[in-house]
């Protein structure tokens, strides 16, 4: 384990020292860079199955469960999904070099925010080896050095795919330390340990190990450990929308971080809403637990304790609670909640803008699926997670997520000593 | 202290509820409250001297350090400055509600990132009690509610401050939580293990007391605790430009994070630098630091060892170096600053650039003094502080650094299911 860590440290260090290089890099090469990753993807599918093979041949001699053996799974038609995301990442703007603002201080003091690449980036991630080269490439897009470690249970195919899309971007001119993998699980906690060279930390996966993750490291952590989202039902609900919402944002996905937990219903529509709710939900076997008010209205639903309230699922089960007016339910998310994502079902504007402003979740919505929550579905091209901190990126995290900025001062020999003493003022002046 | 501990906790709790009703209060009534306070100080002006009176009578009494009664004395030039620069924040854009992007999913699927207050800041501070008055108006002016912990030796002048401040602001229509005061050191521990509650903290202080903050909690900290800035004199250096620039970065103001600890200098340009530098240095009692190639040429320097590259004087001292190209003097800066404001005096543009794209510092500068990395020569109104940290907010923070991002979703019905089986696609579309 001491050698284990010893070499994370110099993994780490080595990318934090071309972190520098592949900052300067430019738009043209990146892409290139990117575009050589997909053609070695497609020219080697054969090989990569074959690796991928031998993961599932392992899969099952552990008896792993179905839902993780499927996940890993790569074949034909996931390489070819991969190699177009690659394509899409290509011909998204450039996240690095942008001007976010271009100031004149004084005469020939001119002010430049521009947009540059974060630096360093360690990503653990679990089985599912299409995040390898998802991750990679929107790093490779944005500039930022990546060292990954992937699920042992993926560890052939993560192999074969690392080294296939390190040759592609080092023969397009990407300093070698741009992307690295780690193997063992040990290594996890010497790169966590590593906060002079990473800056920052993206952690895919279950609650407990990200919350472990987040507790456990110096580095900044984006990203997110629980998805507790609400759906509430206004009392100027339309019911027709709000079933098939809330149908939609349980069963669609129900082991997703944005699927809904909790429905909050009004008490003057609960009579109408709950029971053609309750009929949707049961025909798709979706166990449902209410208070005893809900009680009241569909008899027979589990009992809900306080306990539910904070509990995500990610199975087919759903608590549901009345409540007396909007207050009680912006209330009840923000106290409960995860700060993921939460919907309004109403046809009152100013409902919808009343709840959009009180409660404190990175997205907020209306009339619409939790489920919509995503990078690709936001436009974003992809996403390297979501993120329920409120710093730096919130929500589904893209391309610009990966990014901070620099200030760039550009003078002719100015001093602060001539404003300090008044020979000279600042003349603050936007410029385009 | 238990019971400090639990008073922390509520006052901590309380901010956070109030915190919801903040963030949708309008800019009209935030704008009021900034007056109101600007009044309420203006009319106060005697009995806040009496106060400060009071502390400066117990610092004289307990024999504190010149530099710090000086900080800590607040007269009516004081009180005027804080009053004008509140006046400047109500005319300052609002930071809250603008619309970062806006963008259509789907037909009647719109997504708009809008930005709104971060929630709970805690500030943790030092002797000056104009910090209080302008870190409580910036998060006035941007939603945020404040946990605020000043200096003990200024505690007179923070209590009558504070209840000014609150009074005014409670007058105004902002919730009882908008601005606390917590007093007693211990509450300090307090305040950083509230993490459910406090969503940032800024610490403002010496290096070891924010470098301790950063290490001690599991709040997001923002700031930084050391500046090690540089002036790399380039081979196509002004040389008229070069000694005053080194001379205002190190005298201007020796004890500030921005001020330079190190120059670098070019070999082909060492002989005519550095004797006119440390002349001019000398006449201001710089005491100039040099390895053996400096010595060689000025003689009678005192020996510079590599702990002096790492160290922040903040006094009238500097270290000077000899590199051989650009290249040396960006690794230097890249392994041996704190990555806050690096300045190149060069007439050549490429190595500018060059200089600007490939060293990782908040600041990169061309041919002027490091002293100008402030929220306020930046135009940015105020600051709460400079930034090191990569996340978030990067070098001096100003309004926009207070506030964060929620994605609003407005839709009709919208289910995801609908896209996931190919009846209906996403037509994304950058919308106005």
């Amino acid at each position: 384990m001491d050698k284990g860590m010893n070499s994370v440290r110099e993994v780490a260090e080595a990318a934090k020292r071309d972190s520098f290089h592949l900052a300067a890099v430019s738009e043209d090469v990146r892409d290139d860079a990117l575009r050589r990753v997909a053609i070695a993807l497609d020219e080697s599918h054969g090989a990569i199955i074959a690796e991928n093979e031998k993961d599932l041949v392992a899969a099952h001699a552990d008896d792993l469960p179905e839902p993780i053996v499927k996940r890993l799974k790569f074949g034909e038609d996931k390489i070819g999904d991969v190699i177009a995301g690659i394509h899409d990442l290509v011909h998204l703007p450039d996240p690095v070099g942008r001007t976010l603002s271009r100031r004149q201080l004084d005469e020939g003091l001119i002010l430049e925010q521009i947009t540059c690449p974060i630096g360093v980036i360690g990503v653990i991630f679990e089985s599912r080896p299409d995040a390898l080269v998802q991750i990679a490439s929107l790093c490779i897009k944005s500039g930022n050095c990546a060292v990954l470690k992937g699920g042992s249970e993926a560890k052939h195919t993560n192999r074969i795919l690392f080294e296939k899309i390190h040759a592609a971007g080092m023969s397009a001119g990407l300093p070698e330390g741009f992307l690295s993998l780690l193997e063992s699980r040990e290594e996890i906690a010497g790169l966590l340990g590593c906060h002079e060279y990473v800056d920052l930390v993206i952690p895919r996966g279950s609650n407990a190990f990200v919350r472990h993750i987040m507790n456990s490291s110096e580095i900044p952590v984006m990203g997110h450990a629980d998805g507790v989202c609400h759906v509430y039902v206004d009392k100027a609900a339309d019911i027709a929308k709000a079933v098939p919402i809330i149908r939609d944002s349980k069963v669609q996905y129900a082991a997703a971080c944005n699927a809904v937990e909790t429905v909050l219903v009004h008490s003057d529509v609960a009579e109408s809403l709950l029971p053609p709710l309750e009929k949707e939900l049961r025909e798709r076997e979706v166990v449902v637990r209410g208070t005893d008010r809900v009680a009241q209205i569909i008899a027979g639903v589990d009992a809900a304790s306080e306990d539910d309230w904070t509990m995500e699922y990610l199975d087919f089960i759903v608590s549901v609670n009345i409540v007396d007016d909007l207050g009680e339910a912006i209330d009840h998310i923000n106290t409960y909640g995860s700060h993921h994502t939460d919907c309004i079902i109403t046809e009152d504007a100013v409902a919808a803008e009343r709840f959009m402003e009180l409660v404190d979740s990175a997205g907020v919505y209306q009339n619409c699926s939790t489920r919509f929550a995503d990078g690709f579905r936001y436009g974003l091209g992809a996403e390297v997670g979501i993120s329920t901190g409120k710093l730096h990126a919130r929500g589904p995290v893209g391309l610009d997520g990966l990014t901070t900025y620099k200030y760039r001062l550009y003078g002719g020999g100015h001093i602060v000593a001539d404003y300090a003493e008044g020979r000279r003022s600042f003349c603050f002046k936007e410029l385009q």
